[in-house]
């Protein structure tokens, strides 16, 4: 027994089986491995450094720990629950491997500072990582834009028409989104990249360490300030949580449209093949799954977020097993957001876009009703005034099943003598979206700007 | 591919690997083999009494079903990704087993109220088994709160001392919440056991089944009676979560009164070292982590509770791709809540009751005020008097540093002329907790009768 | 001070101005008053017959309280922060009016058992309210499923035409929900009709009341069994929230195809003038806005629930001054609720159908290629392979931009030669929803039927 | 009617007097009025500087804007729920106040874009104001924890005597962690602080406007580069939620620690009478129910982010009426945020701290076992064999019911011989705070140093 828990010499009875179980973490926090090895190693030469560890005490260490990173990698480690979490694991094989030096180096740290500062090595990757993923997903979307810049399509408030847009500029709606998204991601890591490693159990140690030294190892902007913060604060965790759920929530905004847009009643984008399923009983269909799936993830990951906060709500200071639970609702955050934001990434250049659906779509719902009523304040009527004048031009429309541009200059001029036959034009697509010429707005030119200097802003990163 | 992908008939380009893999539930979804075997051998009984199968081939599919159930169970079942989910991986093998029998089995249904069943099924079961865990627990709360039904405690308001209970009485109420949390999967189990087979893939087939044969068969109270509504219905789901929600935090109170209580300030109750566990760093440490880790595990239940409502938020009918994200938190749910009512099952019976030190807590923070103030009453004085009187007495015992008890008799009348001798009596714990002598009082012969009263609930069930 | 305070007797300093405003609950608690006071009558009445007050005394609170009740339905009252929340506004204007038998109200009880009291006979109230308004908006939906039995529209999963429906058939479909969310809440007030006075602070009183009394005077199913739950448990509040939650995600789904089906492109319903808003600047505009804002408070309502549920976590028994945070989520549930509901039962009826565009809807998208698999499966193909030709049918009416019904009978029979000329029948509109004839299905006699059972069962009640 | 709804000239009936008041925002959008106007105003500057007004119509339209403001300041407004909201409200009242000029205000942009201003602006200030409010607790928590550097508290973790730390310390923990609060506040006003006005409904508009121009009079920073991501995007609204849910998480985590310090078993600190309130019932409560009350609201504020959250997820661009449903849950955020900083801020520095308690607290528990154990690896024992000799020391201590320091040389010495008489110096609590000696420590000198670091950071801003 005395073997197993490194902590077990004032206690008199072993652990419940099912409590050993229940309470271990091993099956999951293995993954942070690496990171644990990582930390390991940089606070061995630290200790090294700072004379608390021999330089052949710091060698073996290091060489032990690397080997047994190797025997993780090549499925050569033997996982033990008894053995509780992954420090556990990786220090004991370490004291087996090496013998007492492995014993020395637990100086100095806890499993509390070790398991904040795994984690942080952790997000700081996946972060990186997830921004890339957003990068690549977001060229995508220049790219398409690009191809449709002036392709016209209805624009929808409450999906009822409102007025032509062009394709690109929507798809231009979703490149910012996803903009504040990696802002917000950079902003977080900096938070993310302070280095608890030091703060021991809670209070800081006895030994004469140099958390500045190991910080500069690991590539933390700096160590943390305080060590009861540093052990207690999940901030990061849930912070990193509330940056993904933005991102989910945009993706399943995304998907709502894609899924719209691929109905047969709209039928405005056509998903390849390759991102879709059929069914099992009715041999028509192509379904969009990924759209949808993307969209009903956004749930689970809502769900991690409010689990996190929920977490840590009214604890006291400073670990508490509670903690524990930051982990799963954490990982699985990062892995279905990576496979949302790629999956993603890859459908949209396989997206046809059918312009000639867009176009007769725009033909319907009064979409040019605002440049009427602009017309007219042109022509010097009030805005007001000329909203009603329009209103009750496209009650005539609906009573005759006709759009604003069938209606015949007699019945247009019945609501307003200011209308002469050059209003025609006003109502033209093509007339309707180069109108709207400034910054923000949906006219080619100003879509075509705006894919410049958004390229221009990546390409300064 | 087309002995792969059973839809694949009018599709041109194969699925994306990405997309196959991330699209995929047979991961998760094989645990429900069992049910989906159960179900579908339903189905072909129904399907040959109506006269679509023979005889024979419902022996065949019978039969090789039976052989697939053993072959998972013997861990000899290769799952494939490519073919998704649960369904068809078995459905596929029945096939290669069996030959054309197998291809007639997804007669007159579809994948969309297959799954619905296989895990209507599964929380049956599932419901049952809490259940019955709910009710191990509450067996280990009557034993031991009739074993300390007449031990005094502080009860807390605002964990401020309020006046003495007893801890029978203190346990006695965590049985009343499980009660509650029983009851309410009883009722939450009427709204499972509806039968959705059948309702194919959203309106029924033409093929002339028997329903209520196939739920008679399958042990459910009836089918289902829209099939557009039974292929998109994950009420269950939610309303199992939602109390499953209620029956955690239930946990996390009793946790958090476990780990204050286990406190050095506290001190009223010692949990079993096999409960318990240490410290890396800190030699001296016996850390209550099960309740911890119960407490913790709340923030996690009510994350996938609300996954699972925002999932189904705006969802059109009928089935969505959006519903397959349904399951990972329903069965991390259901594990996560049966560990921790098993824990605390085993718990419960080995905690040790610190009988001196909760009856020293008692004798702090003036726990008898209100029954001097009843006290007044009873001799005349209007309760708002009474109360304000005592109050004084109070401030004069912080002032003091000492109980009211230890107020000598001429200081007491100061504050009231109606205070005689006999006041001392009611100042006492025994006296406190034995006059609150009414159903749902504190006072140990109500304790008794409440535990018999439950003993005969529990046992009329 | 002390005339304000009723329990100032021990304090020395006042309450600092901001905090008595930010602790008070009068704002918000004060529409409790109706049942604050019906709780007060019960509670002196049972004081009296149990000789604790005399009959003069319980005579004079009973006129004083009906006055104030009186007072306050008239404008008439004065509501001060100062005196906290309703149950000390009330006792002090009683005391006030009437002299010392006011004073003598609070014998034997506490606010914590007071304000449980009050919220269940509040949430009794409402929770009747609620399920009455449901049972309306169900009578629209059969009367509207009813004159819509025959009509036929396209059945969709993931939005992608699936098979064709009625539209009685997918109303009767959310009526299904509605019986569920009506019977989820009958449940939870078995929970909620509990009575918990009588359970005074926490632990119970000393004066000899009879509790079995005062919850028959109250209607209540009887007293709860035991003090320290009753005044710490808000479960029925949770359960209430979360059967809430339910209601509003059925209204979201409903909501989101009501929006789906007002678009342009799909077409299929018109919604009254009445229930539809404009735009300020688009004068075409005619928005669905009222599902579009119940859909939206969905957000809400889940963020009641979480909140209610966070609010409890970890909370030691008994009350805490943290359940005072239960009301404001609860009333606005409540409120939020019943607008909702109110406003789709009156929009229901006034939704106009279009059935020629539902119509011409279904014969896109092949809907009727289960039937045509159906078909070979009647005539001995097994339902895999039949699956499969359809699929390559599907695949050439696609190449060829034309429907099943449009594809030659050679061009079929290239496929199958079990295919007749007999096909063109089964692949009808009218033919494919009447073969679904089975409980469940969206043949229009099976639909009536459903009708006809419903109203039965809702007649019963 | 048409002079009461400004959108009412397509529509040929009116709306349902319920719908009306359902749907109408005014009762709560009124307290946006402010930024309402001063973004109307920097509208028709901007209008007259392109040519669009005249010189005279902007300034009768700014005058006009003034007088309401004061109206609405003054109590003589009247609000009109048939005129929906903030916006139709004050422009129906300048047109009735100046005339035609009035009905020009809104050319050229949408209530979605101003109403996104509205907010927008809204937020701001109130990030503002949070950040000041978080500032001033920040600085009552650095004086009171220079003035406690040296008190001497048990550390916890798992609620059990960790090590000893000084109380200075332990504030510093508190002070981090808003540290980061107010870093996140003013990162997120990066995004908030973007200008959405002249993306008019969707698309833009046809007017010559300058976005820069009104940019620069409103303090944005920039205008928006997207007009339907800016009328959809509430982003901002959800990134400071999610700040304020950390925020409040935070509050919790010190309410709770005051709660239990607060209890009679810990009895570490005393709240001022001015900040706890009484019992009806129990005359000698003194309740903390500052804190209590903000460790509640900590699930209301959850709430609210989690029904933003659910609020956007899956909306397809642009506006929809959902969005409406934003402002509730932000509003309510602010205030409870407010409160809950400006309460804590007033309540710290009246906090009496219980020097006494707090020291023999530390006494029990075996606070300065690490210290033992870190004393043998200075002897040259490694690690966890010096760990495994202390855990067996502190279970005689447990069993002899003494602390560490109790125990004789010889006693200590038959666990180790390396144990000295210089043993009993590591012993101390101020020995074992001093030791830890290190950024991030809790020895007093680099309390007071973090202190100075902190107060130099504040004064650097």
């Amino acid at each position: 027994m005395s073997d197993k828990k490194l902590w077990s010499g004032r206690f008199s009875e072993p652990t419940d089986a099912f409590v050993e179980a229940f309470t271990a973490s091993v099956e999951f926090d293995q993954r942070l491995y690496r990171y644990d090895i990582q930390g390991s190693i940089a606070h061995a030469t630290m200790l090294a450094k700072s004379g608390i560890l021999t330089l052949d005490e710091r060698d073996a260490i290091t060489t032990g720990l690397e080997q047994i990173r190797d025997q993780i990698e090549s499925g050569n480690f033997e996982w033990s629950v008894e053995l509780e979490d992954v420090h556990m694991n990786v220090e004991s094989h370490l004291t087996k491997a090496i013998g007492d030096a492995g014993k020395k180096l637990h100086t100095g740290r806890s499993r509390n500072d070790q398991v904040a500062t795994d984690i942080r090595l952790y997000m700081r990757d996946e972060i990186e990582i997830i921004r890339t993923e957003i990068l690549r997903l977001q060229q995508a979307l220049l790219d398409t834009a690009e191809r449709e810049a002036d392709t016209i399509m209805p624009g929808f408030t409450h999906l009822q028409t409102a007025q032509p847009v062009t394709f690109g500029h929507h798809l231009m709606a979703w490149f910012e989104m996803l903009d504040r998204d990696r802002e917000r991601l950079a902003d977080c890591n900096k938070r993310v990249n302070i280095m608890p490693l030091g703060s021991a159990a809670l209070a800081g140690t006895t030994y004469p360490i140099d958390r500045h030294y190991t910080a500069e190892l690991l590539g933390f902007d700096r160590p943390s300030e305080n060590s009861l913060d540093s052990v207690s604060d999940r901030d990061f965790a849930i912070e990193f949580s509330a940056a993904a759920a933005l991102i989910m929530m945009h993706l399943s905004r995304m998907s709502e449209e894609l899924i719209i847009w691929s109905s047969a009643q709209f039928n405005f984008v056509d998903l390849s093949d390759s991102f879709c399923t059929g069914s099992s009983i009715m041999p028509q269909k192509k379904n969009p799954d990924v759209p949808e799936l993307v969209r009903g993830k956004t749930g689970r990951i809502f769900g991690h977020l409010i689990g996190l906060l929920t977490l840590m709500k009214g604890q006291p200071l400073a670990y508490n097993k509670d903690n524990q639970e930051d982990k799963e609702p954490l990982f699985d955050t990062v892995d279905n957001l990576k496979g949302s934001l790629k999956v993603f990434a890859d459908m949209i250049p396989a997206i046809t876009c059918k312009h000639q659906s867009m176009r007769e779509a725009t033909m319907k719902g009064f979409a040019t009703a605002t440049d009427l009523a602009d017309y007219l304040v042109r022509k010097g009527t009030p805005f007001r005034d000329a909203h009603e004048v329009v209103g009750k031009a496209v009650a005539l429309g609906v009573t005759k099943g006709c759009d604003l541009s069938d209606l015949s200059l007699n019945e247009l001029q019945a609501f307003s003598d200011q209308i002469t036959d050059d209003v025609y034009e006003v109502l033209t697509l093509e007339g309707s979206v180069a109108a709207r010429d400034h910054i923000g707005g949906t006219a080619p030119a100003q879509v075509r700007a705006a894919i410049e200097r958004a390229r221009q802003r990546l390409a300064a990163e």
